[in-house]
């Protein structure tokens, strides 16, 4: 169920590598990436938890309302986050020159099949 | 100088309300916004700096590269940041129904007049 999801977001998106489901905790729930090698996702994993509870913290702060999506490009990956629940979200990675707008379309479609997989 | 430039990215970008040229440390050099009642660009700015100083520790840690550009879309805002150099990056924050792509494309497009005028 998850993996579907999870498959679809990495596959449709050109560039793209790997999807993974998880929680803030940095528990990871499902995941699915392209073969390669030199990423290790579990580290990325819990590192993306970190980060996004910094953010989620910074704009409860600011009060510019919930966080609904955090992207991050660095010189070699972007990495597209989607929060699906309080405890949940979903993080894609891809190369650097990906198509970076159909991942966000794509985990915004998934989103709802997600969602209803956690309840 | 810096608030020609910065004056370009909102008005330019549809729905762009303030954009800060400032330090990690969280001290702004230049800020431009239009008028608006209840956002407190200081603290905005404050808050900026804390999460991107994360992220640039997470990109460090991850060893993927160098961090150039971070979004953050909430309920009620978009925010995109843009690094500069390892000191100072430009953020701008706009409405969430906003153009996001065009206030990406103008942050590019003005980093190297704040390039040269920060040098």
């Amino acid at each position: 169920m998850f993996e579907t999801a999870l498959r679809a977001i990495v596959e449709e998106t050109a560039g793209g590598i790997a999807a993974v489901l998880m929680g803030y905790d940095g528990i990871a729930i499902e995941q699915y990436s392209q073969p390669r090698e030199g990423v290790e996702l579990q580290l990325i994993a819990v590192e993306y938890a970190n980060v996004l509870k910094e953010i989620k913290k910074t704009v409860e702060i600011l009060n510019i309302g919930r966080m609904e999506e955090v992207s991050i490009k660095t010189s070699n990956f972007f990495v597209v986050i989607y929060t699906l629940t309080d405890e949940y979200f979903v993080a894609l990675t891809l190369e650097r020159d990906g198509n970076f707008g159909k991942g966000r379309y794509l985990l915004r479609r998934e989103a709802p099949r997600l969602l209803q997989a956690l309840t």
